[in-house]
């Protein structure tokens, strides 16, 4: 039975300025007075760390909603979804001893890893552009959290963090775009290096160093220090507010300009996925993404987005797994078989009721 | 008004062993003793040469059904179309002063080059593996224009050329073969090189130098001296006959071992060509080449293999600006639409009643 699958499911509403943003993310990273940094910590210590932690959640009613729960404790299957909701790193996969992870059945947009890079690493999020939100949601799970934990905090350098690059606020916002017209014309490259003069970085959908895929991109803060929390927000807002509006100028000058390629890449989507024995998740989120813009820009006024992001993270091998109760055993031909099935079958229901008129 | 429509159409029947052989051809080259080879001759010898033949085939009886056509008298459309049939050489088309075509409304497997690369070029084809009766048909037009033309002929060396590796019998038997499997499980690159060293060459679809497109090959002998014609034939018919077998058996291994993903090659075929906006021909050719085999094994029930061929061949440029009876004036785009939409119709066409269920 896969436990907390409420958390983190960033698919069941829709959010603002959804054609654009998916979701909104704030994490920050705290570490423990008078412990080691977990890299530097021996097994044992690692579990001090946790043992701490979870006697303060379990002595203060405040904090008797978040569950610690062990990484070891978990089901391989229900780490590999927290993994696809981007609430564990996968790196914080690997090593299960003396890890932990806090989470909450009725803070469904909260989980704080344990003993990942820092002590704890509380992460935040809301979906479509709601940075605040997830602001908010972080900040009082860290206020509650402060007042009964120490942190190592300097008043010179703020919060002390493994990673100079973090210390100060420790804080990393980012957004989860996605970003087709601005990749088909080519703009993206310019805009990347724009923004990475601006303290602002540009990964794939997985995170640092992973490929681009389906034309999704997280934009996040680069810098921590010497700014506050607040500065961090806005400034992410307003770059991610300009982008929005690229992205969306973008659209319209391809629908103006190149409508039938534009036409052809979108019905070629939909023949590919409905037509498909085998697919993988990485070419299948290529071609849902075009299925997206289709929808965003009423070319597809028959499907809904809502229920096609949602139709993108259950297509996710975990996911796929979790909604077939199958396990496919490394086997990806299985796996592709049964993603490029569920995809068929959801996307005529999607459908509700009218042709595909593209 | 496109005249000799007729000619070459490849399409109009099946032929034999035609789940793989589309096609035989034959060509022979011949020159006429007294004048100099073409690329020797100025334009206005080459005009010497074409009135000679001309004078011939009007003062004969025997000749009279053939016609000889200057190639300037031909309009660009009807050129492109011959040269689309792999009647006429794209390079014989480039130059048109003092060359020309014979042509026979009668004959419509016959078409014979005058000042390409020799004086004459008889090239004679027959639908599927039929070599014997290609060489038939042009046996029997060479015979009777030599009877009124004298060839240029040595008894040590037979046939003189132009080129010195086609002297002899100065002929080239082919057939032109659809080999999908062999390319799929990569078994072709070794039959290449073996059949190589047999004196067997294997080219794509539009001959020397081009990419191989929709597993289209031309097997052809590459020997013309010390060997006589029904040799030569006799040779490339039992080659033709091991790649046949081959072919098939790697059809059935495919089908047998790795049939999840042919039916996923297929059925995608299929979901591409039924909603692309846009198309081109080297797109367009492979995806029907998928279809095409998947009509071969069965897979496909519900499709016609002689539509199927049919409909390949109208989608090229010329056949399809005369199908639709449009000048698309070098936009490419505008017949990627036109081929996009004559496609879809005609695939639900030859669908006849009956749903894709691969």
């Amino acid at each position: 039975m896969i436990r907390f699958k409420s958390i983190g499911y960033w698919t069941e509403a829709e959010g603002v300025e959804s054609d654009v943003v998916i979701s909104s993310r704030v994490r920050v990273a705290r570490n423990l007075a008078n412990f080691v940094f977990p890299h530097r910590a021996s097994e044992a210590q690692l579990m001090e760390v946790c043992d701490f932690i979870s006697k303060a959640l379990r002595k203060n009613d405040e904090l008797k909603d978040l569950d610690l729960i062990l990484l070891e404790e978990l089901l391989p299957q229900e780490r590999d979804m927290l993994v696809e909701k981007h609430l564990i790193s996968p790196v914080f996969d690997e090593g299960e001893k003396g890890r932990a992870v806090i989470l909450s059945e009725k803070r469904s947009n909260l989980c704080v890893m344990i003993n990942e890079e820092d002590h704890l690493r509380i992460h935040a999020f809301s979906l479509g552009f709601q940075l605040k939100n997830a602001w908010k949601i972080a900040n009082e799970a860290d206020d509650i959290l402060s007042s009964h934990l120490p942190y190592a905090f300097s008043k010179r350098w703020g919060y002390l963090t493994e990673c100079p690059t973090n210390i100060g606020t420790a804080m990393r916002a980012s957004i989860m775009m996605h970003l087709p017209a601005l990749t088909i014309n080519d703009e993206i490259e310019l805009l990347f290096s724009n923004l990475s003069d601006s303290g602002i970085t540009i990964r794939g959908l997985f995170g640092e160093g992973t490929d681009i895929a389906g034309n999704f991109y997280q934009i996040s803060n680069q810098v921590t220090l010497g700014k506050s929390e607040s500065e961090i927000i806005s400034n992410l807002e307003t770059v991610s507010k300009s982008i929005i509006k690229k992205e969306r100028s973008a659209r319209q000058l391809l629908l103006k300009e190149e409508k039938i390629k534009l036409l052809d890449e979108i019905s070629r989507s939909w023949g590919i996925l409905t037509h498909a024995k085998l697919i993988s998740f990485e070419e299948a989120i290529d071609y849902l993404s075009m299925l997206r813009l289709g929808i965003d820009l009423k070319i597809l006024p028959h499907l809904s987005r809502k229920k096609m992001t949602k139709l993108m993270m259950s297509i996710r091998s975990a996911h796929l797994r979790d909604l077939v109760g199958e396990d496919f055993n490394e086997d990806s031909e299985a796996e592709d078989k049964v993603r490029a099935e569920l995809i068929k079958r959801e996307l005529f229901k999607l459908r509700e009721g009218g042709g595909i008129n593209v």
